[in-house]
C-alpha cells in the first residue's frame, strides 16, 4: 500500500486545497450546499467542507471517465481492502476485508443494519443532540425511539456518560440497538476508551447492538484521539461499524460507505435481514474514490486537520472575543460547531434569525431533537476568508447591525 | 429540450462507436465482463453490450469530475425531468416528473417496490424463462413465487400468452404483484398492446400490481416497436415501471434507475412502505449520465439500434447456415439471444460445455429458471469482428471441432 500522495502534491504541499474556495463554481456544478439558499447567503449548515479532494482521487476517477468504465466492475473487494489499510495505518485496527461490506450509503447501511437486527416496537437508542437523519429512522421503521441524553458541563461541554445509558436500559427492556455516533455530531465531542470499554459491557449485559457510527472519525482534533469500538474486547459480537470517506474527502454524492464486523455469525444475521438486491451495489465512482482515498490519502488528510484544527480555533478566538454569550466548547472532532445561542433571545430556532438577518446558513438546533432548542450547528470547513465572512455577519447581527 | 449530439459525433456520424472494442482495455479497467473468466474466453455473458456512451454523456462526467463536484447536489429532479423528455420523444409517453423517483439500480427499485406492495407469503408472478436475478427476490423476501410461463411455438418463437395468467390467477388468489419485463429477457419477445391491454384489465380483476420492468426497451428492432406499460389505459392505479439508461448507455456500474407512477396514492403507498433512508440516494455519477444521455442520446441510439441489429442479423444468418440445430427465433429487441442447444446433447447445461471447450462464456439457461434447460443466452452486443469469433468458435465446437 502506498501512503504518499502524487508528485505535484508532494511538491507544493497542501496549502492550494484549502484557499481556493469558489462559490460561483460551486454554484455551477450543481453543489447542494451552495445552492440551497439564495445567492448572497454564506451557507454553513450541511455536514460538507468546502475543500476538494486529493489529486490522487481525482486522477483515479479521470481514469474511469477516460477509460469509459461505467459498466460492471469488480472493485468491491478492492475497496474492502483498501478500508482495512486505512483504519489499520490510521487507528492501528486490524479490521476484517473478509466481513467488510460495501453499500450505497452510511444512512442507508445505518438504516439497513438497525432494521436488520430490531423488529417493530423494538427500541433503539439515539444519543439527542443528534445528527438529524438518524432521527427519522425510528419513525419511518416503526421502531420505539430512545433516548440517552447529552450532559452539559461548563468544563467538558457536551458529553455522554454510561451511567446514563444503563439507567435508561434498565428502564427500558426493549432496547435492542444503540445507534452510537463517534465522534459526535452535532457536538464533535469523542468518547475515551474507558467510554466504549463501558458500553460493549453494558451490550453484554443488557442484550443489545451497537451500530457505531464512525463516518466523522478521520478528523480529529489534536491532542483528542479516537478509538475504533470494534477494538474493543468484546465489541466483536456486538458491535457494526459503519463508515466511509465521504465527510473527510467531499464524496457523499458518490453514494459509498462501509459496514464492518468482528463476528462473521452476526454478519450473516444481517445480511440475510433483508432482500440482498434492495440495497443496490456501491457505485463504480464512489468504489474508485474510496480506494485512491484510502490507499494514498494519509498525508492530505493530516493537511486537512490541521488546516480544520485552524479553522475551528479561528472560530472560536473570533467568538470569545467578538460575541462572548455564545456558549461554544471547541469541538474535538468534526468541522461543525455547536453553537449555544439562548443568551441572545434570539428564540427556540436562532437559525431562523441568522438566515434572515446575517444571511448566514446554519442547521437548526431544533432539528437535533432534544435540547436542540436555542443551537445552531455551524459548519467551519471552509477556507479562512469565507468563516471570517460567517463570522463577521453573526457578529455584526448578534451586536445589533442587523434590525 | 436538445437531442443532438455533439459536434463530433454529427461530423463523423456513430461508426466508431462500434467498431472499436479493445479487450485489453477493458480488462485493465476492471470490466466485470471481460474479467470474470481467463483471458483467452470471449465473453458473451452479462448483458452489457461492449460499446462506449455518446461523447455527450462522456463529457457530462468529465465536467463534474473536473470541477470535484463530487458531494452533495441538487439533481434529482433533472434526472426526472429528463426521464419525461426522454419517453415523451421516444415512446409519445406523457410521463409526469412528480410521479418519477430516482433509485441507485433497477433491481433495487424492483425489489423495493414488490416488498412495499407485498407481505410474506403473498404471491408474486414471474414469466420464465426470465432474467435469473428476478428469481432471487422472492426466495430472500419471503414471497412466494408463482409462474406463468411462456410458450413456445414455431412460428413465433417464446412468447406470453394471458390466457395463461388468468388461469393462473383463478388458482392462486394470493397473487398480489406480477413481476413483468417488457421487453422479455432473455427471449427479447416484445409484447404488443393488445396483451398489455389484457394484463391491465386482468390487474383491476384480479387485484393484483404490475412492476413493469422496461429496462431494454430502447433498443427494439424493426418492425418491432415498443408500448410502455403505463400507456395503457387503466394502468395508473396498477403498474409501476422502473427503468435506466444503464443497458442502452452502458451505465450499470453508475447505479441509477427511475420509477414511474401514474397515480399518486400508489406512489405514497410504495414510497412510505420502506424507511425511506433504506434505500440510498442515486449517486451523482448515476445522475450525469442518465440526465445527459436521455436529453442528447436520441440520434445515438438511433445508431445503436441498427448496429445491433446487424448483430443480430449476423448472427442468425451465420447459425442458420452454420450450425442449423441450434433453434434460435431472432429477438424482437435487447443484444440477448436465447439459443436452444438441445440438439448437440450438451446436457442441461450446455453452457458448461462451451464455456469449457469453445472458450466462449454464456449464461447457462438454467439460471432462467423453468424451461431454461438445455439453452443458453448469449450476448450479441459486440463488435462485428468480436461477434464472428463467438460464433466461429461455438459452430467449430458443435461441428467436432472440440473434445
Amino acid at each position: 500500500m502506498t501512503t504518499t500522495n502524487s508528485d505535484t502534491d508532494t511538491q507544493a504541499g497542501f496549502a492550494h486545497y484549502f484557499c481556493d474556495v469558489d462559490p460561483q463554481r460551486k454554484r455551477v456544478s450543481r453543489n447542494l450546499k451552495w445552492r440551497q439558499y439564495p445567492a448572497d447567503v454564506v451557507p454553513a449548515w450541511i455536514a460538507e467542507h468546502d475543500f476538494r479532494p486529493p489529486d490522487t482521487v481525482v486522477n483515479a476517477l479521470t481514469a474511469t471517465i477516460k477509460d469509459y468504465a461505467y459498466g460492471y466492475n469488480d472493485l468491491e473487494n478492492d475497496a474492502a481492502s483498501a478500508f482495512v489499510g486505512w483504519v489499520g495505518e490510521r487507528y492501528g485496527w486490524d479490521a476484517d476485508p473478509e466481513l467488510t461490506d460495501t453499500h450505497v450509503g452510511a444512512l442507508a447501511a445505518v438504516t439497513a443494519v438497525i432494521t436488520a437486527l430490531t423488529e417493530p416496537g423494538d427500541g433503539v437508542i439515539v444519543t439527542p443532540p443528534i445528527y438529524n437523519m438518524f432521527l427519522e429512522i425510528c419513525p419511518t421503521s416503526h421502531r420505539c425511539q430512545l433516548e440517552w441524553l447529552m450532559r452539559y458541563d461548563t468544563n467538558n461541554g457536551w458529553h455522554l456518560h454510561p451511567d446514563d445509558l444503563e439507567t435508561l436500559l434498565k428502564n427500558e427492556p426493549k432496547a435492542r440497538v444503540l445507534l452510537w455516533c463517534n465522534p459526535h455530531n452535532p457536538t464533535g465531542w469523542v468518547p475515551d476508551q474507558e467510554a466504549l470499554v463501558r458500553i460493549v459491557e453494558l451490550a453484554h449485559t443488557y442484550d443489545f447492538y451497537v451500530v457505531s457510527d464512525e463516518i466523522h472519525s478521520d478528523i480529529i482534533h489534536p491532542p483528542a484521539s479516537f478509538t475504533p469500538m470494534l477494538t474493543i474486547p468484546g465489541a466483536a459480537e456486538r458491535v457494526i461499524t459503519v463508515t466511509s470517506p465521504a465527510k473527510t474527502f467531499v464524496l457523499s454524492g458518490l453514494c459509498f460507505a462501509v459496514t464492518a464486523y468482528g463476528d462473521a455469525t452476526l454478519r450473516e444475521r444481517v445480511q440475510t435481514a433483508h432482500p440482498p438486491l434492495l440495497l443496490g451495489n456501491a457505485p463504480r465512482t464512489g468504489l474508485d474514490a474510496a480506494i485512491a482515498a484510502w490507499h494514498t490519502g494519509s498525508d492530505w488528510v493530516d493537511a486537512l486537520i490541521a488546516e480544520l484544527t485552524q479553522r475551528r480555533d479561528q472560530l472560536q478566538a473570533r467568538l470569545t472575543a467578538e460575541a462572548p454569550e455564545i456558549r461554544f466548547h471547541a469541538p474535538q472532532s468534526t468541522f461543525l460547531a455547536w453553537l449555544d445561542m439562548s443568551s441572545y433571545q434570539l428564540g427556540v430556532t436562532p437559525g431562523a434569525h441568522l438566515l434572515e438577518h446575517a444571511r448566514v446558513a446554519v442547521q437548526e438546533g431544533t432539528m437535533f431533537g432534544t435540547n436542540g432548542d436555542n443551537h445552531v450547528r455551524l459548519n467551519f470547513g471552509t477556507s479562512q476568508s469565507i468563516l471570517d465572512e460567517i463570522i463577521d455577519r453573526i457578529v455584526s447581527c448578534l451586536n445589533g447591525g442587523c434590525a
